[in-house]
């Protein structure tokens, strides 16, 4: 985790980037959102990523509430790590950035399709307005203050 | 830019991690997604960012297509930074870290509201499947091969 890297930044995607915006991060959660991987051996043989820092993200999702280690066998000692609820959320980012990377980075057409497991239709991230309802991914959007900062404090 | 370090990745989410993955980099294209921001000063007083960070990743976002440069003074020379419809089209990711964020991060409310600016309505993303319509966000979704594995090669 990126810790308080971005500590002056009173801003939502930055707390969610100090989170997951360490390399590998997001391509971890997305093997275990998308691909139901749980174990180390699993992420590390989908990865290739170097053992010690798949341990210290593994150990930071957990920290950080996005995981929930599991033991699945006590001799040896082995645990697998599971999604919470807080980590199945981050499923609109990785479904933002897979359409982006559909869009701009995919020459030979999208690689992987994702799929709603009930019905087996295409799912795509979308942008809604509350007053006008669908909007194009490029519409204008501009921030105004919250009400964290609108609060008296 | 992390360039080739997900290399063995054949995933449009890699691919796009790859082009804005690097600490820093999602923070500027919100700046100048959101808050208008085109000049390098304006990035460096938001973010308080070193300058030769800032000035690697604004030239990357250039070498990427991102970003297009155009000059305001030529005398000294200085340039601002646009984005392109390749770099507006990132708006989706930013909107998803930043509900993810004020979901999960933002113990005191939402900092910011994100606002259609035609019409100030507050903007969000949503989750779409192409046969059910609406998901929630923690709908269980799968990956599957897409046409550049599916294609005949």
């Amino acid at each position: 985790m990126l810790g308080r890297t971005y500590d002056g930044q009173n801003c939502s995607a930055a707390r969610a980037l100090e989170l997951v915006g360490e390399r590998w991060s997001l391509l971890i959660i997305r093997d275990a959102l998308f691909r139901g991987m749980t174990r180390f051996s699993q992420f590390q043989r989908s990865l290739g990523v170097a053992p010690n820092v798949l341990a210290t993200r593994l150990e930071g999702f957990v920290d950080a509430g996005l995981m929930t280690p599991r033991a699945y066998s006590t001799h040896p000692e082995h645990r697998e790590y599971l999604l919470t609820k807080k980590g199945r959320d981050l499923q609109p980012v990785l479904l933002a950035l897979t359409a982006w990377g559909d869009r701009w980075a995919a020459p030979d057409g999208p690689p992987v399709v994702l799929e709603h497991e009930n019905c087996g239709g295409t799912v795509a991230p979308h942008t809604h307005c509350a007053s006008c309802g669908p909007l194009p991914a490029t519409a204008s959007v501009r921030a105004t203050p919250g009400s964290a900062i609108a609060a008296p404090s």
